[in-house]
């Protein structure tokens, strides 16, 4: 019997109840495999009025999953409301998080899908991590440096080598071993994860114009063209570097398989630009799948009946997907 | 009688002959104004076997037009092989351009379209502007500084703030009274060119998150938030800063009627992944109309019947647009 998928909550204040409760309902359709819910069932019942199955033991989820949605439940105390988080609602998330990362880990579920939590709230309770991704990276026991993010919608996959810093401080944090160290983890994930025998990784100048061969800055030939050089003599099919403004479009992007981007809103714009409603975030370079939708909390429309759940059903969708390939690979 | 239109023909071994040539065969499905070509005739005939009128004055063109593509000859010896820039190839551009520019300007023309050039070739012979935008802005009196360039597609309108250089520099090139001179020159170029009474203004961050309030990164605080704050003093509907990668979906891109970036890529990603064939470039802040396709020379495809020209088309189509929308103003 497959083991089902761990999907925490995210804050219970916000659009993760209501995402994971419409996912569950479009089950059929998107042919999702079974799932159940990791945090505070008052979150799911506060904005849905569906059926829920609380679990006690991820084993139950799979016989539940066909008529509820299965909840593991986290309780922290205080009043749910939604749109209004609270520090008992950022100890649920982060309780939630830790509970449905420990059962990928150890094997009670196939794989970990996290909900939006809000970061402003955690950092309140004492959370010390960049964001969900280096906590999860830290609990599998991998440095957060050697986690990579891959944002992945239906015709484009994208991964940052820098993500949340200042754009001014980008070039300083560039070195020809991070780009090496991220097309790498990269190549690897696409192996492992989407069953892709020689990934074609295409990497983003950082300047206009890819640089025009040093006339508009030099990144690309200090950086990124020794690292692409380093890739190939791996036996990676790494090119560029390609001017960002070229790379995207739509004859563009069937010529490879991910698009390795120097700073946040390089891989972002094109992604979001592209997929707004469909884009997931997967981390590679871990020893589980993780998978979570490309949105945040949403408090300003949580309990509204307005959130899409399209995001997370990619989410949910592609983590079955990418641990099947893992299996098949390991077999 | 109209004016036509004078469309230079940009570097003979490049693609701008090819795509003119092919936009006169397609001058009535999409109802383009008369237009003529200056350049060297015989770069149109090395590559195009349909008719071809040569003209000595802007005036004959409009009769001519209807059989013919109009062609007001500017030679400057030399060999023409497409796809083999030399010196004579980059004398007859410049000539090229200087003269319909001249005609533009003296209302010989109703308004200047522009073939592309190779600015390597240019550099060759002397020619020390940025690009032609910075030329015919001097041609029209007017300082390169205050001529904005606006990349155009069916479902988006972009302005950076910079342009063509190291993103490493543009932190410091960032100003509170150069954003406003963008802004203010965007708001009425959308006024005059495309007929937009209360132009809507998107200011996009410079930061992953526009900074999210300082904490990564200041540039939103320290000129983009004023700058906003003084083009609404001046009663412009200007708004953000918004996060870069949130503002080019579908939906957001209906919200406002042009986009101000603050570099390079972040204008030309989202513009060119989703109108990469039919992006037009059109310049504000001269007193003429100047729009060109927003595509290279691409020696490599030259003469090889590859080019597409749908950005050639589009940008012929709103120059006439633009300039019967000045003139409905005007009168």
């Amino acid at each position: 019997m497959t083991l089902p998928l761990a999907v925490s909550m995210g804050d219970p204040a916000g659009i993760g109840p209501e995402v994971i409760a419409k996912a569950w309902l479009k089950r059929d359709a998107h042919a999702l495999a079974p799932f159940f819910a990791v945090g505070d069932a008052r979150a799911i019942s506060a904005v849905w009025q569906g059926p829920v199955a609380r679990i006690s033991d991820p084993a139950e989820a799979n016989q539940a999953f066909a008529t509820a949605l299965p909840v593991l439940n986290v309780e922290d105390g205080g009043e749910i409301v939604p749109g209004r988080p609270d520090v008992d609602g950022a100890r649920c998330a982060l309780h939630s998080l830790e509970m449905a990362a420990g059962l990928a880990r150890s094997d009670a579920a196939r794989a970990l899908i996290t909900g939006p939590v809000s970061k402003a709230q955690l950092y309140q309770i004492g959370f010390n991590y960049p964001g969900q991704t280096e906590f999860i990276a830290e609990r599998c026991g991998i440095a957060g440096d050697n986690a990579v993010m891959m944002l992945a919608g239906p015709t484009l996959r994208v991964v940052p080598v820098t993500t949340h810093v200042a754009l001014d401080k980008v070039s300083a944090m560039l070195s020809i071993e991070l780009i090496v160290a991220k097309g790498r983890a990269t190549a690897r994930g696409l192996q492992r994860n989407f069953g892709i025998a020689a990934p074609r990784l295409a990497f983003a100048g950082f300047n206009p114009h890819a640089g025009e061969g040093g006339a508009i800055g030099r990144e690309e030939i200090d950086f990124i063209i020794p690292a692409i050089a380093q890739l190939r003599d791996e036996g990676i099919d790494a090119t560029g570097p390609f001017a960002a403004d070229t790379m995207f479009h739509d004859r563009a992007r069937v010529t490879y398989d991910a698009a390795i981007c120097c700073y946040h809103d390089q891989a972002l714009v094109p992604l979001k630009t592209l997929h707004f409603d469909e884009g997931v975030n997967i981390t590679l370079g871990l020893p589980i799948v993780r998978t979570s939708p490309d949105h945040g909390t949403a408090f300003g429309i949580a309990g509204q009946d307005k959130a899409e759940p399209g995001a997370m059903i990619a989410a949910i969708k592609m983590a079955g997907e990418a641990t099947a390939r893992r299996a098949a690979a390991d077999a």
